[in-house]
């Protein structure tokens, strides 16, 4: 599976933990935002989990928006950075 | 058509006026990202090309994810926020 991560977390400590935490599992795109492929259902779960136990539910925010085969093909781009690479995709 | 749109602009008065046309396309989710549902074809094109006018294509970045009706459904988040307003899409 292929899921997009976007977050907004306020405290500079904390949204240092997260990038930490997304990094490894997929590209920052964006200062804010995260291409994560090849995710499975478990690594998924572990990922939302780890991030859940270090922000600040009352304002932080962090959206997961999964992206099919198809929807990760149409995506598109202006201005600097790369379309995703979806070779290394295995997208279900 | 369900669109995110992500962006990280650097100079104030460019992102304030891409915001600006966001607004006249969809929700405000996060700092820079926006949800657009209901988008024509037509709309995503002039949207894309008003906004590609005014940013600065050798630092500035905007992507467009387009999320079909089963991956807009399946859409998480943890902390604040609400879900993506379903109902209100036309989704294709």
């Amino acid at each position: 599976m292929f899921f997009l991560v976007c977050f907004d977390i306020v405290d500079n400590r904390v949204r240092y933990r997260v990038v930490k935490i997304l990094k490894g599992y997929g590209t920052r795109v964006q200062k804010s935002v995260f291409e994560c492929a090849n995710m499975t259902e478990y690594k998924f779960m572990k990922m939302q989990s780890d991030l859940e136990e270090i922000i600040d539910h009352g304002e932080d925010t962090i959206r997961y928006y999964p992206l099919c085969k198809h929807c990760v093909g149409q995506v598109e781009f202006s201005g600097t950075g790369n379309p995703p690479n979806t070779r290394a995709y295995s997208v279900s």
